[in-house]
């Protein structure tokens, strides 16, 4: 069955005035995310607590409709985009942040509440929420859970799903569930938790998290380090990366990043941007970078010039627009020393397919985000996933598998485990109403 | 059907000559773990490779005989006790380090590999495997990882679940699966390694393991501290846990404890001891520790004295054993700032039920170990129990359920959530062969 009238009469019946739309023109801004799809959705709904969120699962439920929850809609693998029409459910009204509670690190918040505005809580208190995508100022913690969201402070301080407590969630049946503690360890059942941290909302929508707070050091520094080749900035990194007082962000800029930013030094071959929290990695990392393709090591000189370090890097992203009207973003990982074979094979499949790839992103964890600047790339994009996956590393480290990467998933997860998968989602979704037609390329066998 | 000839004989072709053990005085070894628990299996065998360990549970599943993984057999809440009989499978013999890679922080090993084996293989190189249970001179990474071990250093670095990227593990219905990765960052597809982590062999055996690498800082300090009164104790705990740079380790004594190590300030009602691996650590925690009730703060003058103030804290469990013949021994967990709470109510039952009760344990992380010096104490846990939910806490915070805390388990996890559970491992073991009998109360209904 799909969207009708008697549907949308009982949908609406247990939501506020406004808050179903079906013109389509209204649906058209909820039909795309921060991927090159779009599919516009037959109604788009609101929630504004987690039991609205179960009516409207359990309508879609009984409808058999199709049911996309989303944040922001800043993720770039598609997973927010209705592929099989249905409902959109937004979650950006659920913005309430439930519990600060200091002494034992944790806020409760709603799924709506954005990623700055946790972290705004949580810095006049000393502490930050660890995962910092790009898109922070923008993205929900809801989005950022779903897909297990990075950002540079993971290479020391991990990602999403080593920063989220519990969490409260409908099923695919409509039953609202409980996962995971309010204290920092458990060993009590299932970790439920983690399973659907980076689930991509195809088990269970979110509601309300139980996020994890970090202490932020009182040292901070932002240094740039340039070389004249890749090998010696490679050996740089994985000495860094060899030591024990980890770098709170180790990113790399590649040549092409360089002029995108407007580097001046003409013969540096790429960039590493370090940011350090313990004073005690400072030397360490001077000596890690004493390679013989060294240029230039340059220290932030104060909180200003460090901001202005990192806002280029963070430029990056949209600045790549200005190169090529098109691109294909992926954010492959492979273990930090076989980041210079990516790096090696990247050039050669560049030169072979003629298709200009721009390298940067979390080098400390082997999670380089490749910029295909091209609209189309199919062959080219099947020979970096197997080169990545003959390197052991896997199809993404934060983005997720959304639709993008869905015909590849069969290449980095075998038939036994991801048959497992997709019986779990059947526990959780049995009619396979949420999120239909994403991470699993053969759905229709659900 | 049970263990018959037929079972016996098709599971001796796949094993290696004296692997598989039936005589009732060889079995009696494998009947019981470090809980008060015993039950005689019908037949031990062991395994040397994961499909040696595929041969077993196909064997058992087509017979319907139920199957208990094990390790050393450290666990407490009798995890590993086949209370329905049928095979106990040791993983002892699966004791093979597969792969050391330091430049990327991972050792690859098998299951029965133990805890310290992988410590002093890291250790050479300046790293160590984070979850350090009492147990670790003994107990395999197999038990850690299916138990979600903790220990000492969780408190700063977190318990086994964040500690390992990949498994490799065989399910109910025989086969092999390939969960997670060999890098530090992934967002492909659901998180079974997570999920299998503290599933206490109710899910999969885990054959092998990928375990994450921590580099040891080069600072280390040990500091002793005794307070006249709880409350100023608490103070402390709550103080240091609110300031940034986190101890290494911090745990509790209270004053039957420190009778049992036999410390010599008579005035003393408690102590806390104190790990520190980052020196900026050290002033804001002497800070913190100035509360009224000070007795004396002590630090290790070098490492032989670290070592010897650790010894004490590690022979208490134990060492309870000369106050009472009998114990049991909780390991609840609450937020930091409930501990007082607990620690009060917890004094106010046991004069209640006229029952010692001795407390020590990672106070930093809210999680005391709670001693009954009795044999039975039924209402007198119950009343526990409710008092650790009615602050926010939970049933265990690394021993895990099996069967102790079984009957415990609805009141922490809601109905629906729990039904969801017990669906899941369904999907993994339908036949209900893996470690039957542990975790939900009611398996017989599943």
């Amino acid at each position: 069955m799909r969207v009708n009238e008697i549907f949308l009469h009982t949908l609406r019946k247990g939501l506020k005035p406004g808050h179903l739309m079906t013109d389509p023109a209204d649906c058209w801004l909820y039909s795309y995310d921060n991927s090159r799809h779009h599919a516009l959705p037959e109604a788009v709904v609101f929630a504004r607590e987690t039991r609205e969120v179960q009516h409207i699962v359990q309508c879609c439920h009984d409808f058999e409709v199709p049911l996309v929850a989303r944040g922001r809609g800043t993720g770039t693998p598609g997973g927010a985009v209705p592929v099989q029409g249905g409902v959109v459910l937004s979650l950006e009204k659920m913005d309430k942040t439930l519990e600060i509670n200091f002494p034992d690190r944790y806020i409760k918040a709603e799924a709506g509440v954005l990623n700055q505005t946790i972290q705004n809580i949580a810095e006049k208190s000393g502490f930050f929420f660890v995962p910092d995508p790009g898109s922070s100022a923008y993205c929900t913690i809801g989005g950022n859970i779903g897909y297990n969201a990075g950002g540079p402070h993971a290479v020391k301080y991990g990602a999403t799903r080593e920063h989220v407590l519990g969490l409260t969630a409908v099923t695919g049946t409509g039953e609202i569930i409980h996962t995971g503690t309010y204290t920092t360890k458990g060993a009590v059942g299932y970790d439920l938790t983690r399973l659907l941290i980076g689930s991509e909302g195809t088990l269970a929508i979110i509601t309300e998290a139980i996020l994890k707070l970090t202490p932020l050091s009182d040292f901070k520094n932002t240094v740039q380090i340039t070389y004249r080749d890749l090998a010696s900035a490679m050996q740089a990194v994985i000495k860094i990366m060899s030591q024990p007082y980890l770098p709170s962000a180790l990113e790399f800029l590649d040549e092409s990043c360089l002029k995108l930013i407007q580097y001046s030094h003409s013969d540096a071959a790429c960039m590493l941007l370090i940011d350090i929290d313990d004073e005690r990695a400072k030397k360490n990392i001077i000596e890690a970078s004493q390679q013989v393709g060294l240029i230039e090591i340059h220290f932030a000189e104060n909180t200003a010039e460090m901001r202005r370090l990192w806002a280029a890097r963070k430029a990056l992203s949209p600045a790549l627009r200005s190169l090529s009207s098109k691109k294909i973003n992926e954010d492959v990982v492979v273990p930090v020393s076989r980041v210079p074979e990516l790096l090696e094979g990247l050039k050669k499949l560049s030169e072979k397919y003629k298709i200009p790839i721009v390298n940067f992103g979390h080098i400390g964890n082997g999670n380089i985000h490749v910029n295909l600047l091209t609209d189309s790339a199919d062959q080219c994009l099947d020979e970096i996933f197997n080169l990545v996956i003959s390197l052991r590393g896997t199809l993404s480290g934060e983005h997720g598998i959304g639709i993008e990467k869905m015909p590849f998933i069969p290449r980095v997860i075998d038939p036994p485990t991801l048959a497992l998968m997709k019986q779990i989602k059947k526990v959780f979704d049995p009619k396979s109403i949420l999120n239909p037609g994403k991470i699993f390329p053969d759905e229709d066998k659900l």
